[in-house]
């Protein structure tokens, strides 16, 4: 089933050949059909409405189930400690939407406190795979056709990864353009609301909707980006799939018009990718020291190994790393003084077959920690039918900038 | 009744002179004793044990109410919006407390969502004056000397005001040196945890065992810190007897060793001072939305007009304070190449009379806005028995600093 364009369905609500109630009862049936079989959603609400006002009225949000809802539980992927958990509050996040006229269409799946620990949820392209993680049900609701916007949270690579895995679109925007008021934290330093949409288009739509920001929304296409070329060689090597689509990106965005070059980054950028997990896990032993110290037992088991090896990270160690972390954030700024945006690899390559590992963060956790806006694109087929995507990559606040690059790459892509 | 140390009780318990449960048991007495008059605590747990091990053993904690603990409801200082209100997990500065061995002996009553709506919370040390806010039940607890130890949280002015007019020690440390998860957040960008106890070094072997830092224990005393006063008069006039302060614990360190000049600030740092309420008001419709949507009847009136004033801040005016304050937090590291640490005023002077307002932050906000470690040490008492404190403030992360210097200055004024 072919995915849901925002932008068109607002389109049509705005022309008036759709009503927004006609608009999330399609979303409604879709889901019905599908989510049998995918497992994309962990719960929905009894009934559903339609605003009749804001830009997003008629548009059908899912929600990963580590963002509180008022109206319906949020049980973090660990029903053995969450089980049936309902917040006071809305998440700023989920009112954001509200306000703007959105349906809250259900809960999606996450991994439990968006770690390793794999979902049931299947991949729409390939049942035999992952959907990745730890956003599954978000990336797979939107990958599947059942809905056109859905919110997901990155720590890793927990947006773009799974995005790239179910051939949708999705954007990790900057550190905190999105708040993260009512989202169970991992880490404070690295947590990134971020959302999954079919095309580029659709997320400027969607994010500028619900942050109120008009500079977000689609201007005319870039003419010709400078894009350098990243392979984050520090972080091991990619698959076939994973390169092949990088290269075939690039090739698209030269032959379109861009000027592409490859580029090393600097050594204290590459230090900061080493010591991500230094700053994720030293504060993910305050974050779940509730979970971890009093649910012991019931903690997924992928999580409190995590947290079992990491007890002895020292309060130096992490100054140390943060104190990386700023050092790498500038000397990256300098970087996009020659060029518009970065190109890399939103994953190893296509998703892995079966359900027993969401993939591998590697290419996705330096971005999360320099605080970057990054920008999926999917970028193929596998011969067989996996999608792989690549990333779009701005200077920190460059948000517009870095839609509006991947919509190049992504109607470059189209011509190919 | 004198404030009880908390240094001291671990050196008694230490030496075996008094068991981890009668030292519960005797901040249980206090509390009973005083707290009908003062009104410090909302709620107290039916039983209270004492924990055998860790570094706060046999040391009572009073929370404030808004941060999340399992086992007493936490209200945010607003029942009628959260009465009875039970998280699922204890906020992790509270379990980093149990870890420690403290014992939860009540929560603290708040100013509603720690924004300016009084409680009715009594000033220990004049009855008919302010305890000051938002931290009001955790100053006056201390204050009053029924608890050795309490956590408090900063957006503007309210840790350093509240201990300032209650006569206790207090740290604002650097951002994010406590986390803050499972605090009820007003702004993400200023929202600090804090701590009261009676004196510097009570704060300092607090803050050590709670954040398993040994570098912030008490070392050797600063022999001749270089102090830049500062009076912040871009923040408008003080009272006479916040002048005062200052003026007796400038003289004071003076005489003791201390290098003393004033300093004035570079411009932009002025500036950041008047942008602090564009970044807390931006964020707080966010932090907030779900109650000023959803139970804007409900919401306590002066919280409820700051948001109804503060509806058309823009995010471009948002992105422009956020600029000028990290163009702020530099020219402040700057400023501390020639100096050691600022002493400057903790409030406009002493406790307003009533209970109607909880006093002024004006000298509070651009040091949470900077994100660097404040101290309050209690300078003075005027003639009609008011405390007035003043405040050490060192660099970024230079909670140490900041802590050596203000025992400095509260032995130098011991001394006079």
């Amino acid at each position: 089933m072919p995915m849901i364009s925002l932008a068109e369905l607002q389109r049509r609500i705005d022309a008036g050949d759709l009503s927004p109630e006609a608009s999330i009862a399609q979303a409604c049936e879709a889901i019905d059909a599908q989510d049998k079989t995918i497992g994309a959603f962990v719960c929905r609400p009894g009934t559903v409405g339609a605003a009749s006002a804001g830009p997003l009225r008629g548009i059908a949000v899912g929600i990963k189930d580590i963002i509180d809802t008022s109206n319906l539980p949020t049980e973090m992927g660990c029903p053995a400690i969450y089980g049936g958990w309902r917040p006071r509050a809305d998440a700023a996040v989920v009112m954001m939407l509200k306000q703007a006229g959105a349906t809250i269409i259900g809960k999606t799946t996450t991994t439990a406190f968006a770690a390793n620990d794999p979902t049931a949820t299947l991949n729409p392209h390939h049942h035999g795979h992952t959907p990745g993680g730890s956003s599954a049900g978000s990336a797979a609701a939107v990958g599947a056709g059942m809905i056109p916007l859905a919110l997901g949270t990155q720590t890793g690579g927990s947006v773009i990864r799974p995005a790239s895995f179910c051939g949708t679109a999705a954007i990790k925007p900057s550190y905190r353009l999105l708040p993260t008021i009512g989202v169970k934290c991992f880490s404070w330093t690295l947590d990134t609301v971020g959302l999954f949409a079919a095309g580029v288009a659709d997320l400027a739509h969607g994010l500028s909707a619900i942050t109120g920001r008009a500079e977000l929304l689609p201007r005319a296409a870039m003419q010709a980006p400078r894009i350098g070329i990243v392979t984050q060689e520090f972080a091991g090597a990619a698959e076939a799939s994973g390169d092949e689509a990088l290269r075939i990106a690039a090739a698209a965005a030269e032959r379109a018009g861009a000027s592409v070059r490859a580029l090393a980054l600097p050594e204290i950028v590459a230090e900061a990718w080493r010591i991500h997990p230094v700053v994720q896990d030293f504060e993910a032993h305050q974050s779940f020291a509730w979970e971890y110290r009093v649910n012991y037992d019931a903690m997924p088991p992928l999580l409190r190994g995590r947290l079992d090896e990491s007890r002895d990270i020292t309060p130096a160690a992490y100054d140390a790393a943060r104190g990386v972390a700023n050092q790498a954030r500038r000397a990256l700024a300098r970087v996009f003084e020659d060029i518009d945006v970065l190109l890399t690899l939103s994953a190893l390559g296509a998703p892995p077959e079966g359900l027993a590992s969401t993939g591998d963060p590697r290419f996705n956790r330096l971005w999360t920690l320099m605080g970057v806006p990054c920008v999926n694109v999917p970028a193929y087929v596998t011969a067989d039918g996996l999608p792989v995507g690549v990333q779009i990559i701005a200077p920190f606040g460059g948000d517009a900038r870095a839609l509006e690059a991947a919509r190049f790459v992504e109607a470059a892509l189209a011509r190919r």
